[in-house]
């Protein structure tokens, strides 16, 4: 075990390196006593059983890309970062499945599935960074969800070392499998607080065809979303990413990234959305097809079809330029709400009005993958004081609109206050129930999700 | 409580209609001690709370199409059948969502989607009788998972009455909820054993477009796996289905329905295959090209793409010749093996050895949903004492191989003995520290899936 394991100068605050004291939320809570980053299962489950008996608390880390802070050691704990866990351990390539290891990041990955002549479907801006393991321990998506799902659809099987210190090896690799409950998805989404990911079995998924981005205007919130009906109809699963942007988001990141306007047209919204068809069939007939009849029915002001990729990597910039944003911004909030589609207008309406009456110098963005249900909303800056206020106009909106409070990043530390606003007591209550059948003792991550 | 109770008639055995103790598998175990049909979530929960207090054993009841024994029950149980919770409760035609109570029949779920202009894609031969509730306890698929998937990914939300007669109403409707674990992933698949699923939102798909049918003559079983791997590249979403059939499986199939040989080239094995592009999209000539492909690299003898919807509902009469192959051959055993693809032909060329050197008189027929992993193994005719000897046959190849001994149609009682064979002393204790935690007086169908 000692292999892997960097026990701290005697100091104890000198001996790690600061990065593993903080996430991408910017949280810090504390010095841990001891960081191990272990090699192997073994050395996980040595390390988890050790705790297990001398009442130490652990932290568990990824990739440290994590926006909810529950990643973020307290003073005292026992950090185990995955790191070295990083090997592609085996790729299938007739059926299109890999085992890795949970430290392996996701750009790792996806190269190696496309070395195999595959493809893996998830994708974000942390790619580089983040874990596979991270990425299932936050169901994370991406901008492909609307195609291919989330890190639930891409994970077959999983390996988990459980609070006691056992070690579940759960590594299936079928499509199929009624043989009982399926243990793979108490770990998915559940951020470290019933064990610790430590491989994992990946469904990849064929090469796609060449895909076409368009860039749409848009006069009202209701056209966004009957706009997304109807191309989900006329499509199918060549629709491949879809964003709505606000008039203010997409003015924003043209001035802060300097990109050529994609539209001239105005209009309060604007959504930016990528169509890709299987490998030779070319999708772009159906997209002219499917936004004239847009058109015709006032959904779209006006749009614009890339003529080649690098017209549509250049409408993809407006949406990325979100760090260009966050930067400008800050100190701010970010949100990552989700709502069915037809409570979608009710809520940014109401949300904008209020958090503009209630703080009118400082600016509110509404953008986010509506596929997925998912609405970004970006205020800033704030002073820190207000922060709470921020938080409660927002989360006050959801109350009773089967709306969830996070759609994507997770709860960590950050949201957990707020989780009663879209989970019920019951539903909180068998959470508990589940936390407390593997982890009686709270060894693993404590104080994440709910208390 | 009571509209919804029928108590036993005095004697206690004839107070029972006799379709109430046995599901498809044939299975008898005794005469329950009171049948009740309750009409709400209320009532479900009454009678619960009422069973966890008083000591009594409650088996749940869908739809009764099961094959695994799961919903027969015992002497003394209490009976909870949901059929009278039937209500298709709303359709948001705007997202394609629907919210149903778990008794309704699938075939209601399909005819309702597809009166809102959507499409609910899981679809199996029991659709007029089996209940969404049974579908996502057994996690059913069908014929469409390797374009859909199976419930779960069909099932965006749930509520439970849990065995203290608590109800968690977790109705979500989002596509991506990251805000801690999710409960529906406990239910979905477990057979009943962790809570009475009373309601549920589905997700709706896009109509598909048309549906084009192939039929191919293959020379070898690695072809048939080589032929999927280049179909799902080639075609992406757009395989809608990929049925495999051994020569003996179409022989007798086309004897007992009369149905006329779709080709005339003998081959040890034949592929049936859908290709469904978007509305208006013909993706006739892209499966042409594939299969065009596929003969010149020797995977495919012989192919027959069908000129018209009739004829290709003509190629799919020979695999639906099931139910007259189970009749000709009964008593017999059927089994829903998955394995990975590279361990198909192992799997069967060894399967069938074993079985033709054990009982030369009978028939062992293989066939499946190949792109799901799923082999379905038919063996009969057998004398009931030698039954357990098929099954550990058939069971005994699956040792080490990343496998599971049901596919399809869960464990119920009737696999429960072999559940070991491909789930680890570790996936089990996981399994029953969970349903000690949900359900520690083992009051919801006891000594289904393991003991
Ligand atoms: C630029 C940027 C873009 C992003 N875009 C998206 C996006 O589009 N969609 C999205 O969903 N998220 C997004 N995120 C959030 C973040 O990247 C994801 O949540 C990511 O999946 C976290 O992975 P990680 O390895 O960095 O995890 P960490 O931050 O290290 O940890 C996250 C949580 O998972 C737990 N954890 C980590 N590894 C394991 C393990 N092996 N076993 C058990 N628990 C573990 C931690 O304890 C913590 O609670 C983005 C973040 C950044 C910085
Ligand atoms: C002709 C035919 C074809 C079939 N084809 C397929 C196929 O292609 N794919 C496939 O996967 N299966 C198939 N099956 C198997 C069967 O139809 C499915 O398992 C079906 O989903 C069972 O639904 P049911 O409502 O009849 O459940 P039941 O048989 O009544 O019960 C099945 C199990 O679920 C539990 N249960 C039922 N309702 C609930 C509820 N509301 N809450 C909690 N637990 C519940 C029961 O206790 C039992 O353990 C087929 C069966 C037949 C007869």
């Amino acid at each position: 075990m000692d292999a892997g394991t960097d026990k701290p100068a005697a100091s104890g605050e000198t001996g790690i390196d600061p990065r593993y004291l903080h996430d991408w939320s910017g949280l810090e809570r504390g010095t841990p006593r001891v960081l191990h980053r272990p090699r192997s299962t073994e050395e996980v489950a040595a390390i988890v059983a050790a705790c297990d008996r001398d009442g130490s608390k652990i932290t568990v880390q990824g990739g440290l890309t994590g926006l909810a802070g529950g990643a973020v050691p307290a003073d005292g704990d026992v950090v185990i970062n995955l790191e070295r866990m990083n090997a592609i351990e085996h790729v299938d390539s007739l059926e299109g499945i890999m085992q890795v290891q949970a430290g392996a990041t996701l750009q790792q990955v996806q190269l190696a599935a496309e070395a195999a002549g595959w493809y893996f479907p998830v994708d974000l801006g942390a790619r580089g960074s983040c874990q596979v393991g991270g990425n299932a321990s936050t169901n994370a998506g991406g901008i492909r969800v609307i195609r291919y799902g989330t890190m639930r659809d891409a994970v077959l099987g999983l390996e988990v070392v459980l609070a006691d210190g056992s070690v579940v090896t759960s590594l299936t690799r079928l499509v199929k499998n009624s043989a009982g409950l399926d243990p793979r998805f108490l770990f998915i989404g559940s951020e470290g607080t019933l064990g610790i990911i430590t491989r994992l079995t990946l469904r990849l998924q064929p090469k796609p065809g060449d895909t076409v981005t368009a860039f749409a205007a848009l006069p009202s919130l209701d056209g966004v979303t009957s706009l997304l009906r109807d191309l989900r109809r006329a499509l199918g699963p060549s629709l491949s990413a879809f964003e709505f942007m606000s008039t203010r988001f997409v003015d924003l990141s043209l001035r802060l990234t300097g990109v050529a306007r994609p539209l001239e047209t105005a209009a309060p919204w604007y959504v930016l959305l990528d169509a890709t068809g299987a490998p030779g069939a070319d999708v772009t007939p159906a997209l002219h097809q499917a936004l004239e009849h847009a058109m015709a029915d006032g959904l779209v002001a006006d749009c614009a079809v890339a003529a080649n990729g690098a017209q549509g990597q250049r409408f993809w910039r407006v949406r990325e330029g979100i760090p260009e944003i966050l930067t400008e911004l800050k100190p701010l909030i970010n949100f990552d709400v989700g709502l069915p589609w037809v409570e979608t207008r009710g809520f940014i309406e109401r949300a904008e009005a209020t958090l503009t009456a209630r703080f009118p110098e400082a600016t509110h963005l509404f953008f986010g993958h509506l596929g997925d249900n998912n609405i970004h909303v970006v205020s800033g800056p704030h002073r820190p004081v207000d922060f709470h206020a921020v938080d409660e106009i927002v989360y006050g909106e959801l109350h009773g609109r089967r709306a969830t409070i996070s759609a994507e990043h997770g709860i960590g530390f950050i949201k957990k206050p707020f989780l009663h606003v879209t989970r019920s007591p019951e539903e909180i209550a068998l959470l508990r129930r589940l936390k407390t059948a593997l982890d009686l003792n709270a060894t693993l991550n404590p104080g994440r999700v709910f208390d």
